[in-house]
């Protein structure tokens, strides 16, 4: 397997994230990074490398053989990936999880038409809870499917706060409510509501002077992000958020339950389960080893869309099968 | 997709989690069982399935799309797996880890021989275990692997218990220590001795008139088997142990705690979890998903030996690549 050279493109927290990746894995190289920036006003922590306009990827395709895209779902990968996968071969961590099939399919048409691969909604919520609930329902066809997320910080929910009058700063974190967890665990299939199964914690900064009372009662009622859950909103310092809230921690539990046997009297309980202290790193870390996978899949003349579920797991690894059997099996 | 007709060879515990698993699995139908036996000594628990000596594989080959072998690792599958995968694709559950690539080498060998695909070592561990040890591992360059058993049956120990004289009957439970877990989870990288991850619960029937304390000391001591390990030897009665350890419940737990960042700053822990009320129809399950996967390769014209590692999810999985990517990614 020879070394793959990497392409980033945009330098936020998960373009930091897969840099700092593909330092942890000897078989790749951070080739070149791509910003709609002035390229002049990023200051890579990786020494040497090139920055170029993202309008120059097609100048450069020949220096890199993956391009990881790291813009957001809403705007960015809807229109990037497609036009990027007609150039060379990309990876993006689209998690839109409605619009995937959309997503898709003009990814799928313009690697094709190109002659690239393009690996969409890497990550690990699209991406390893994915693989986490497919395995489960191929061995556990007669079952139920649980997903709880956190405790860890949700950017959307802290961006609703944020835009909330009176606040100058927030943020929030999921949590998974214990009880539910156990008893998922156990193995007691309950029916679950919204609220039952996650609650939310608001940490937030308000203007000097603001109305306290009506940026609490705005957060708990504000429908989609906060009403239908059990939500505490507790008002910290500027410099308390800073010190205590600075990280971006995420993770969360797949766990599928079923019964197998002559009348369902064996029942099982898969559960996989992430802690994560920083969330854009960890997402880097798995959209490197699908940089990986996509490398390999275009040396071999694959062509086209894949997702996680496509990737056999060995081709994630750099290691060689028979290391793979030798030692891992 | 079509229907997959499977065979199964040999009808102990295992068969029977097969023939079971088949019954949840719409696409999959029981085609053949194949016994060393007399097969007028069977009744399978399918109503109208035919019964036929292991020795008629190649006769019936047309008769199934994938043989499912449940025989042992120690002697039968070295030799059943490259034999059978000769006439037809086959599935095992090889399971003697430091056996696998010599195994791998002889399927693999017969199966490219015979234009067949053959998946050695289905299951959980190997398998499912693998798998997510696999992943963990690209996505964690950096980090430390543990592996906990239990609680549950190890029939190789139950064995080893039975052999000590004055023992009438046995069953070995493999149970994790909870504080180690409990460490590891946390992400405190302890490093464990045996002794400190698991304990071994022994449940003993004694003969009438046996000297109990010879035989717990002759089990606490039995090198290998118990003599690194807290073990704790009860003696009940055999209604004790035919009420109350009739089942054979397993599962464990997959952890992978790993750095990321400038400064290996970030932790994270990936943890895949079992816990089985029935290890011989899980471990089945399993089987029967890995053999669809098979059934597709060869349509596909694969040939050749595979694991899990091999396998992208997908096709283990009876749903399109579009139904998958609509409702699990």
């Amino acid at each position: 397997m020879s070394e793959t050279r990497i392409g980033i493109l945009g330098y936020g927290n998960l373009g930091r994230g897969v840099e700092l990746a593909i330092r942890q894995n000897a078989d790749m190289k951070l080739a070149a990074l791509f910003t709609r920036r002035d390229p002049a006003s990023l200051t890579p922590l990786t020494e040497g490398v090139p920055v170029y306009s993202a309008d120059a990827v097609a100048d450069h395709a020949d220096e890199i053989d993956v391009l990881i895209l790291c813009g957001g779902s809403a705007t960015d990968l809807p229109e990037q990936t497609p036009r990027y996968a007609g150039i060379c071969n990309v990876v993006d961590s689209f998690d839109t999880h409605a619009n995937i099939p959309q997503h898709y399919a003009a990814v799928d048409a313009a690697a094709q038409g190109a002659g690239t691969v393009a690996v969409i909604s890497g990550g690990w919520d699209p991406g390893m809870f994915s693989i986490a609930r497919l395995y489960a329902n191929c061995i556990l066809p007669e079952g139920q499917d649980y997903t709880f997320w956190g405790r860890g910080v949700s950017q959307g929910h802290s961006d609703a706060i944020r835009r909330v009058p009176g606040v100058k700063d927030a943020r929030q974190y999921t949590v998974p409510v214990p009880a539910a967890l156990e008893a998922v665990r156990a193995g007691e299939n309950p029916e679950l509501t919204t609220r039952q199964k996650h609650t939310r914690e608001c940490y937030v900064v308000a203007e000097e002077g603001a109305d306290l009372a009506a940026i609490e009662k705005a957060i708990v009622e504000m429908p989609n992000y906060f009403a239908d859950y059990d939500t505490t909103v507790t008002f910290i310092s500027q410099e308390e958020l800073d010190r205590d809230h600075a990280g971006i921690p995420h993770g969360g539990s797949v766990i599928r339950t079923g019964k197998t046997g002559a009348e369902g009297e064996d029942q099982h309980v898969i559960e996989f389960s992430l802690k994560l202290d920083s969330n854009p790193e960890f997402t880097g870390s798995v959209l490197v080893a699908c940089a990986r996978a996509a490398h390999r899949m275009a040396e071999e003349g694959q062509t086209g869309c894949r997702t996680m579920f496509d990737i056999a797991p060995a081709y994630l690894s750099p290691l060689s099968g028979e290391e793979l059997r030798a030692t891992m099996l």
